[in-house]
């Protein structure tokens, strides 16, 4: 930026006590509000992590070294980055600030990155999974509001992996998508399908991130687990899965998605199901009742959470765009 | 990792208040104690940042779409986290808590990317630097230890830019380097040459920090100084540069390596110093007598100020290869 355009306030004599003030100062020029919060925060924690660390000069190089090899394993169809953030838990705990949720509904957790929006939509009873190495398993669901009332018209997206462990985008050769679905509830928040049983997985471990986890003497390995997201006007967005009890992986998952309220039975359908929903007697079943939450319920909890967390911070602020920023005024 | 190989602790129902806890816990297994003391300290400062910022799911993909941006624009010749780092203040408080200073010593700042390993030896008297638009500059200076006594044979790296504020390196066609030589003390702890006075100079500004310090207000411009690197067995590797006063970025120096102690006036050479060292009597003058600090003087130093921060902390602390981590037995 051109120095005549702008009036930097002037750092005083740099030392290990006032760098933390004096970075923050020479930013407080920033015009954007939540930048200027966000980075403010920013460099106090950064700044005391060294100084509780005591970080040394080869273990900040070693670290600048990883997150530059972070950034570079990154390709459109790879974003290391986020697995890390996956992997220090940010991920988890940010969708719990964005999306929290009012005790009665279903919990949200970790979106992945395999989400994608090829998938085909499809009427209810749909087969949205063909790997012929699968187990069949019945999927059979409803959605509700807090209020209990059935939501009819919401839209569904669903995807899981193959009996190997690898979803569709992994194969570079595959035909078109499979194992995903966009489905939509019917009108008494109905909505259920035929899959196949999930299974563990690896999360991609051959970059920076794998190597960390192997130096915490930690697996790269999430438990079975099925994807799905809820969209509906006036209803806030949920991002969830559901989790197979008893899963060797169900308390290490290696991107901590596991809550106790997304733990699943794998059960067995009974011959009236098997008859009822045209499957065989041997396919296993999931049931579930997903709760949404209206989007001003949401956002009201939201704004309540953050500000609930300022007062702990004994900083007076106040909302902007939702979000919690300084109150100068 | 192969999970069969690993045991990792289960971890509790995951929210918004425990996820820190239970991260820490999956990563506790880690070997190395210092590796896992600087985990532990990273994840929760990282999830302390998301807490108080409430930070949303927009603003963390922003994040980390500036760091993998961060990472890809790093090369063999230029290294944009280091850069990162700089405008942060981070690279000075590591250097301040990795080489802590008596009062009486020299203090050190920020290396910058632009040292090289490619400088000719020179004797005393030397002109280092040929740009004929720069402005002759005679720098004349004496290395001592902290009770005041000469030190002879300390290796001294010494590197500026030319007159239009580039370094050689910058120079893709450059034949050889220049504004830049190693030298020794002599055996009255004297070194001196002829170089230009420096210019003001702006970071590289066309990659992702050059675009935060546009949004944040802040110009990237570095003050006009010298870079010197000091080497000798016994002693404290120095890494410090001076800086001179009354540059119209004194102030507000992009990477924060100004301080006060390293501030010298731009003097002009009297007719007799033009005469004894045989410069213009236009020439500018510099001078400036270094103070070196021991090697075990230094570790003591950074031990004690680790074992204070420690205690600061309320935290149970040992040192381990100088660093500290938590005493747990």
């Amino acid at each position: 930026m051109d120095p005549s355009l702008v009036n930097v306030p002037p750092l005083k004599n740099l030392t290990i006590d006032n760098i933390t003030d004096n970075v923050k100062l020479i930013n407080s020029n920033c015009e954007n509000p939540r930048l200027k919060y966000i980075l403010e925060r920013l460099v106090q924690h950064l700044h005391d992590f060294a100084r509780e660390t005591r970080l040394s000069h080869e273990e900040w190089m070693t670290g600048l070294l990883f997150l530059t090899a972070v950034g570079q394993k990154c390709t459109d169809v790879r974003q290391e980055f986020i697995l890390l953030s996956d992997i220090l838990g940010l991920s988890l705990l940010v969708d719990s600030i964005d999306h929290p949720k009012p005790p009665a509904s279903t919990e949200g957790t970790v979106l992945g990155p395999f989400h994608s929006h090829e998938a085909e939509i499809e009427p209810n009873g749909a087969q949205i999974a063909h790997d012929p190495d699968g187990e069949p398993c019945l999927v059979l669901c409803t959605i509700k509001d807090t209020d209990g009332k059935p939501i009819s018209d919401v839209k569904i997206d669903i995807w899981e992996t193959d009996s190997k462990g690898f979803y569709d985008v992994q194969y570079p050769g595959r035909e078109g998508p499979d194992q995903r679905a966009v489905m939509h509830s019917d009108e008494k928040g109905i909505f259920w399908f035929k899959a196949i049983t999930p299974v563990p997985y690896p999360i991609p471990a051959d970059g920076p991130v794998g190597k960390l986890l192997i130096e915490l003497r930690r697996h790269c390995y999430r438990p079975s687990h099925m994807h799905f997201m809820f969209e509906k006007v006036g209803f806030d967005h949920l991002i969830t899965a559901l989790y197979l009890r008893g899963d060797p992986y169900e308390t290490s998952d290696a991107v901590f998605g596991v809550k106790d309220s997304l733990i699943v039975d794998l059960k067995t359908v009974s011959s009236d199901q098997a008859r009822e929903y045209g499957v065989s007697e041997k396919s296993r079943l999931i049931t579930y009742d997903f709760v949404l939450v209206s989007e001003e319920e949401s956002r009201k909890l939201q704004e309540k959470n953050a500000m609930d967390a300022m007062k702990a911070l004994g900083r007076k602020m106040k909302l902007y765009n939702g979000l919690p920023i300084p109150d100068v005024d």
